[in-house]
């Protein structure tokens, strides 16, 4: 079952490929995710961490690669990333000013796995991204601290869970309730199937941007809100306001690809997010990091045997399986997320609690 | 008028901004465009030339950036568009083996209007974007030549045509025939108005994806398609086979830009791409150049004297209205399109003799 | 004085072009640096900051834009100067494992000098380059804190300190101490009188590449080690390792530039570094970045007004000046560094420790 | 026997590796080289071709990739190169204005071998580079035909002949004759040995800053010309005008990498380039490709099965091998050049003619 029923009315589908069994970054075989909530009074935040496999990845390394579609963003991490195409940690999410304490708990969970890190060993790559969840939460607080990295990452499971929660627990998207949000789709390319799998954090856009699956939801719904004399305050008071949003975007997949051929997955993302309404704001950091799990990278070899990877001119499948589990991902986003009030009292309605007439709207609007 | 009503049946506006007076890329001041179109049997091709202003280019350059989003293309220029921020050529297309041709003349045209270029002078850079019209046109018979890019240029006027001519004459959009599309918005930024205007060529993209303002226009034809008994021959022989196509777009504005913010703009290219359907094909060279109109910069001198240029943070009206540019322009590309035979008997439907019912189409699926 | 005569033998003067009046960083005009030097037994580290004006840089941003030469490195701060080519905090530098608690010190700063930021205004970009100093620092210990941060910030001043002090504490260079090295070169263009300065911290090589102003004086030196039977057992045992080092480049310039021709200037710190020996090895995070303090870009407006920047063709003698600072601020830090004792009595010999016949040296080698 | 001894007095050897038995890229197992040499009064021009195997390079391409050191220059091809990963023609050199004459005979060429290009399969990436040879060469009389460069190909062979050849028959190299330069060096990593070759057109800098192997003779020869009275009115007329130059790095090795680490490996060219005394001057388009001669890449098939892939950690021996091979082809270009007069008289001297003592000069300056 997928998340995006959770609130009784299914989201749609997008696409004509199928979605894997369970509808998250996880139907991509050994991936799991872990979150660490914060949810008390004024902080609204957290941590989400993807593993790309259960075993020590500094060393046993996974293929991977970004693309940054706009750079208003503060993520470490993606400077080795680029040079050597693998990750050694897991991929953590969390608030803009929560990096820097990511990134040590990750220095430190790698160095306790592998004591000659920094010593007989080269350094250990973190790999942090971030949104600003500074609406909801009291950013300026400082509130997320190592712990919180290493409870996401024991949190880590098959059963990933959308919405307000972990890293996306204080996010905003189109001026609702955002937050994290899965899908997955199974293409076959070369006589074999594959999966490809997406986690977002999504906090970007504008409402009346906000376009599902073709259909201008988002129009209806500010027009709605514009008549309505009881309009939210905190909705009107930020609409004339300019994104400092972002959304990272994180594509796993079983395919065997190089880092190369990662890079131009990751890029697709862009093509989903374009879909939902974006048009890549300056204050928003959209990023998207695409890896597989089809083979690793040994930290100390002489050579590394990759599998026979997919040719470029089969990658097609897993192009649109990246853009449409990226749309889906946002779409679930918005359907999972619960209404979440933070700091100085600001609140941040759901897609649900909006309207709760969504599933005729959608009928209307497409 | 916009010259998507020419078939009798406006297409769509996208987005809220509003066009300017043209609807075309010359809506943006001093931008002129020209097409050669070859239409000879089996050769089914052409020149379409972009004039960013009526002065010698190379004396009184323009600032100018690209954007790279899938780079199975064959352009010549774009090395040097990155490193110096500069265009000084008018912006050719051709088809992908007419660039050799096209460039030459470009270098030869420069010469003569500066005898000191490859002298006392440096060289100059050409800039020719190309797609594959294979299907149509004989791409084997080299048709195009210097000649061809000379005539264009002479064209080059404020009355902007779309459809099935110049480099435009022999492209094939969505299993349909594609071609030049126009477009352009006007925006309130920080007190004053600016336009944005996209020309694109477009080459890209299978039936079934094709998406017209968030409507699934292209699966509701190609599903109509495979009922019909005497489903065209040629769209089924194609339509399982990877997309071989590309689409090239040119995005001009009279804002106050410099390079760096004109490759941001240019990328927002990819969202309006996106919207239309494409997730950036393997196969397809999915191109975007920006330049400003604002200033020029000149071939001598010590320093250059930009006016004072936007502040990154008031972008984001241009961004929206580039990619709804583009997306407009694709539409018109499909609009103005008229239906074309070339070699071997290969023949593209324009959308409008594909779908007498057009309007009433998109009535229903929107 | 240079500082690179504090050991009473100057360093041979790199190039024909004449140094500014400090031979420091410091210049060019406004930029002031400050260091805080960690040195307690295992602990050999420190943080160093380059200030590039008095004033607050997140509302007076300067120019600015980086160069990744080879990105095996861990820094922050990299991926948003990219896209907006502005500096908006004091630039760091760091041990690998630093950084964390550096940015965190950054964005606490920021929120401290403008509470609106993360509240009303968007977040703030750290900026935190690094080292890995962990052959004489104790990496592990995560010595460095917030607090250290601050004090550089507070030493900042004209009076700029070479070798083994701040990040340079710890740090190696063709096996010999290295650290903290300043430069700066005076070029006249266009009638007018420029400063370009380097600041690097150097940690980067192996003994053998050693090459000063053309002359391969770690040969010599390598071949001495080897003949001598108390060759210290510190060089043995590491020379046969991969380089672990990096090098980061700080290049100021008062010269007015805009971003993109920073990026050119930045690149040029790779023939500089290239003089010296270097490859760019697989383990060296190399990272260049140049700004420009002529003119700022203010955190809230409508219009940023730059003055005239120089002409691209009259760039030259800049990249000279570039590239001939990067190289002598390479020997300062050789020359400035003293011999620094840290963890499990791992040693670093200072080039002077190392060859006390070192003028001598230099004349018969070059 | 290296070319580099042609003249009688052999050039120093670049670093610690040893060469290859020929001393240039045909080192690397596969690879020819063939000239078409055009000397004709004004006329003094040519076409240069590499051929990474002899088989069909459209059908069996080769891994490869690119780093663009200083953007200024007007190559067709790497945008492709940069997505794909691959070469899928020969290598093509030749003057600016050449560039599209030998485009289309690539192109022509790569048809006459497939004629399924354009038609059934993809369209085909020609890959020419290009520097300025206008000082001897009427580079606006457009004398390079497609004919030159079948004669290129069809001469290709394992004699790699250096010099006033091919490409490089009009080219000037610290404004002295330049032209091609070849240099290789064997390495061995993890067990193996391996062979890096390098090819290069030699078309930068100026007197003043010609270093060889580390010994300032430009200098030298600059104050010896200063003082001479008779000093060549060429030389003087050129000197104090900035670089409009270039350089091609073309960088072979069999070892197993892929296209990422091809894209490392060509960088490392930017470091033999420096020390010969380039600072990579605003003016010259600096650009390295490399490529790997130890696997293939089918045009048709659903996977592509790469030999295990060298580990980045071992790739340090080949950075060095490519730095000193590029340093020692940049030498052995201006070894075997032979001195040249070309259009209006120009004429450039050989190093050999300009210094008749150049094995006493270079046993002083180093």
């Amino acid at each position: 079952m997928s998340l995006t029923e959770t609130a009784g009315e299914s989201a749609p589908h997008i696409g004509v490929l199928p979605s894997g069994p369970r509808g998250t970054v996880a139907d991509v075989g050994g991936v799991t995710v872990g979150h660490c909530t914060l949810d008390e009074g004024a902080v609204q935040t957290g941590v989400t961490v993807i593993r790309p496999h259960r075993g020590d990845l500094f060393v046993s390394k996974v293929p991977a690669a970004a693309s940054v579609i706009n750079g208003f963003g503060k993520s470490i991490g993606l400077v080795q990333v680029e040079e050597l195409g693998v990750l050694e940690t897991p991929i953590a999410l969390t608030n803009t000013f929560g990096v820097a304490a990511v990134a040590q708990a990750q220095i430190r969970a790698a160095i306790q796995g592998n004591p000659q890190i920094g010593r007989e060993w080269s350094t250990v790559n973190p790999l942090v991204f971030e949104c600003n969840d500074g609406y909801l939460n009291d950013i300026q607080a400082l509130a997320v601290s190592e712990r919180h990295y290493n409870d996401a990452c024991e949190a880590a499971s098959l059963d990933v869970v959308s919405g307000s929660v972990g890293a996306g627990r204080g996010m905003s998207c189109f001026d609702l309730k955002g937050g994290i949000g899965n899908a997955s789709r199974i293409i076959d390319v070369a006589g074999r199937s594959y999966t490809v799998g997406a986690l977002v954090l999504a906090n970007f856009g504008r409402l009346p941007m906000l376009t599902i699956d073709g259909a201008p939801l988002g129009r209806v719904l500010a027009e709605r809100a514009a008549k309505a004399v009881a309009a939210s305050a905190a909705t009107s008071a930020t609409a004339s306001k300019p994104e400092q949003g972002s959304i990272i975007m994180i594509v796993a997949t079983d395919a065997p690809l190089d880092a190369r051929q990662l890079k131009r997955l990751s890029l697709r993302a862009a093509a989903g997010l374009a879909r939902t309404g974006s048009v890549y704001g300056h204050g928003s950091g959209d990023i998207a990091l695409a890896f597989s799990t089809a083979y690793t990278v040994p930290h100390e070899s002489d050579f590394v045997a990759l599998p026979p990877v997919l040719a470029d001119a089969r990658l097609d499948p897993l192009f649109r399986a990246c853009a449409d589990s990226v749309e889906q991902a946002i779409i679930d986003a918005l359907w999972s997320a619960t209404s979440v009030t933070g700091r100085d009292g600001h609140h941040r309605l759901s897609l649900h609690d909006t309207a709760s007439d969504l599933a005729q709207l959608l009928k209307q609007s497409s």
